[in-house]
């Protein structure tokens, strides 16, 4: 399979990819079954491991309480394993981590932040959306019980803005996806009834079927029904239409498509956990056990021989330093973190572990005193499409009709507008607000509080989600090393680990290789 | 204002004959402010009152729990009234009713029902769904603290499913709606970019918007991008692309509109309250306080005179008569019930009352022991669209990938098919059944059990929603006859009575011409 590196379209295994798979699998009537039947639908993290047996003296230390430690933890707690997750912070979740009322953290050598929302308030600092596809953390959450709330990922009462002369006529606007759906495809549709009426299209229909066509046209559009014009109507919201070509200049039409992709970001139906993401490792956490997890465990160095692999971590409220051994370890850290660890990993192993990049993910939460996005523009959850240098700008996919709300005032994971993450807090607040209130002139006036998470210059992270590896380093990257192996997100055999899908993927693919193994030994 | 009767689109006062309305009170510079801003998008209940004042010997009985009835109380508590609400039920709410496990009602003349669904599971017998649009009863949640969530009212994997000779090619075939989007949207464009290519059709637009709008019509249509043509592709689905002509003789391309109307039952967003649409009802009891309203309370009388009014009632409990004095009457009882209470209204009043006519609704619940919509199907929320007799069938818009879940079976409110509520409940569980197994044959494997709701038969309701009656006939409804006032649903004045925002509507102008008349005694 090959990969790019695909920060936005993040393209993961498509069922036709997945279908051509199976064709190569087991031919053609292997591939009709699947084409006929829906059920046969695996996730992007591939099917989860059915296996048995419990190995003697097979004691696991995982190190990360990240998704994929945790899932692994769960499911060595399912097959009786003994073992145990040391986790350098005082939470679960890793890259999963929501920021409410009461968080801090203090940047690597950088400013130190309390956050001071109100009780219910919250903002993913990380993973945020979860695809229907994701089968894998999906699942998870039926069994464990999270439950689940839509992700609006995409709703015609978001705004379009472009600044530049690129924009056109329509620069300095904003303009609302549901007028840009109305105006194109009722203009374009005008010219298509015209062109039929006109005997001018070579059209494969009967009468009887273009007839139908018109009507469909019509009714698409909202031509009027007796000139066949397109014109402002009320379900598209007052004032005129924008010209065609205007629209098709600002480049507006390239978010449209008649139905949504059903692979990446764009993906609908998407969930989120109700109460935040964080409500997933949280329920990893209490099926395993608390006795299971060791925070604020440090972890500096592991060794190993053929016998058993031995893990110095120092307990970061005492300062003290501790030793674990056991007989496997599975290393659920960031490679960013293990790059820097006195690992007994080949030289091979090291180098491809240096290899793999992260994201230079930063997302700034804006507390607002009040929803003017609901009240006053009928925005209900999805993102501002705007080219400004603020990323993506979405609106709360929760509590709708509360009182107060956290925006999403910066998502950006590359490109040259990141370098604000390395300015002072109150500046880069100041950026996102100068920029938002193009569009929201309620902006400053509703503006509560700001918290502001660069995952680059977060602890026991020092990056964001990591980007797709080439294969073969995967490959290498998932290979046992005597009693280690790597369990990261990173290694995700046939999906991308830019999702938590990745890291259920991963966890995976560590758990039948070290069952594997044990079962063997 | 022209009214009819809308079963199915049920219009509710657009935006631009709110926009008219405001150019014939305001002058054209009114309409324009409205044009260039959404401040002044007022609910169809229009804009709640702002009254002062608190009258002398102002005691009032409101008759009703229902939304009408609570939202007066609430507005009234506001006010500093004396008010004390009758409700014949053991429940708050009316038509807003909320089934779920122990939930227990008796047919008049007909069968006992008792809920047997697990903890959690429900079902909205009544009303279910709330568009963005009104404002009225959105707001009310946000100042009682009802938390919210999206109603899926239209979903790309819902399936259209057609029987007859009618449906042509396509007849008894299940098609998703987004696989009609990507056939129809892909065959048109795919026509019109050989149209384009071929200089056949008379654009009024430059070479480079040209080039453009092609663009736009491959993407969109997902056409391939060199050979311009529209075939099967992953984000569709498994499968063939179905034929134009055979799409539009099935009738599928009826519901595809470019952006969803404003106004009506296709709105989008829409909500419901997490919980159960009872929670809106329960949440303005507990603000107007217990000991305002007396439950199991059939009130049997209205008399009145120039000083007070007495209503008596039975209480259901104990079987005792009692008596009611106070200044006024506010009638929030359906209309159907008013028909046949010794009241004292006028000849004139009563026989608008008896014109009054209530929908012939009906739902059907159907506990399912498994979400085989959502694991096989890929299906969360919506609606199936189909000509089967059986009217709506609806996916649950809540409790996405938990175990348990409850499909609403059958909803109709006019038609032939209503004629099945008078069958046993048994045959009507049997028909939903065998009707919606054509379309998912996992029906009766995982079917658990069934409560089933027909209006018309239950007591103290009579009916359904209130169907729009003239407006002749609301201004004689909304009449005070001396201490007397009605507030039903079926009085309001601007807004459809068949939504809860009717019942606002109704509500806010009972309070107004009540209070007037209070602070003029």
């Amino acid at each position: 399979m090959t990969t790019t590196n695909l920060s936005h379209s993040r393209s993961v295994p498509t069922r036709r990819r997945f279908l051509g798979h199976l064709g190569a699998l087991g031919g053609s009537s292997l591939v009709m079954t699947a084409l006929s039947s829906w059920d046969l639908m695996a996730g992007p993290a591939g099917t989860r491991p059915v296996l048995s047996g419990r190995p003697r003296n097979a004691k696991v230390l995982i190190l990360g309480a990240g998704i994929s430690g945790l899932a692994l933890g769960y499911e060595l707690s399912r097959l009786g394993y003994d073992f145990h997750v040391l986790e350098a912070r005082d939470r679960v979740g890793g890259l999963v981590w929501t920021v409410h009322g009461g968080t801090t953290h203090t940047e690597i050598g950088g400013e130190h932040q309390q956050c001071t929302w109100d009780e219910g308030l919250w903002l993913n600092a990380g993973a945020w959306r979860i695809p229907y596809t994701h089968t894998g953390v999906l699942n998870y959450c039926k069994e464990l019980g999270v439950p689940l709330e839509i992700f609006v990922n995409e709703a015609d009462a978001s705004y379009f803005y472009r600044e530049g002369a690129d924009a056109g006529s329509l620069a300095n606007t904003r303009v609302r996806l549901g007028e840009v759906k109305a105006d194109i495809v009722g203009q374009v549709n005008e010219l298509l009834v015209k062109a039929i009426d006109q005997h001018s299209l070579d059209l494969p229909l009967t009468a009887e079927d273009q007839e139908r066509l018109v009507g469909f046209l019509v009714a698409q559009g909202y031509l009027d029904r007796k000139d066949r014009r397109y014109r402002a109507f009320a379900d598209r919201g007052p004032g005129d239409p924008y010209q065609l070509s205007a629209l098709l200049k600002a480049g507006f039409g390239d978010r449209l498509r008649s139905i949504s992709p059903r692979d990446g970001i764009t993906t609908a139906p998407m969930f989120h956990p109700v109460g935040g993401m964080e409500q997933i490792p949280k329920a990893f956490a209490r099926a395993i056990g608390p006795s299971r997890i060791t925070f604020n465990a440090e972890v500096h160095s592991v060794r190993q021989d053929d016998h058993a692999a031995t893990v110095a971590y120092r307990d970061t409220k005492t300062g003290r330093t501790r030793t674990l051994t056991a007989d496997y370890v599975v290393v659920c850290l960031p490679l960013s973190i293990v790059a820097g660890l006195d690992c007994q990993l080949s030289a091979e192993m090291m180098a491809a572990v240096r290899a793999t990049t992260y994201s230079n993910s930063a997302k700034a939460g804006l507390g607002m005193k009040r929803r003017f996005w609901e009240e006053d523009d009928q925005i209900f959850g999805g993102h501002l499409y705007s080219n400004l240098p603020i990323g993506e700008f979405s609106y709360p996919s929760t509590g709708y009709f509360s009182r107060k709300g956290v925006l999403l005032g910066f998502y950006l994971h590359s490109g040259p507008a990141v370098t604000l993450m390395d300015r002072p807090i109150g500046e880069r607040v100041e950026h996102v607000l100068t920029h938002s209130s193009k569009v929201h002139p309620q902006m400053r006036r509703e503006f509560e509080s700001a918290y502001c998470v660069w995952w680059r210059k977060v602890e026991y992270s020092r990056g964001g989600f990591a980007n797709a590896a080439p294969l073969a380093r995967r490959a290498q990257l998932s290979k046992f090393e005597n009693r280690l192996l790597i369990g990261s997100a990173a290694t995700a055999p046939h999906s991308e680990p830019d999702w938590q899908e990745g890291a259920i993927a991963a966890a995976w693919q560590a758990l039948t290789s070290l069952h594997e193994h044990a079962m063997r030994s």
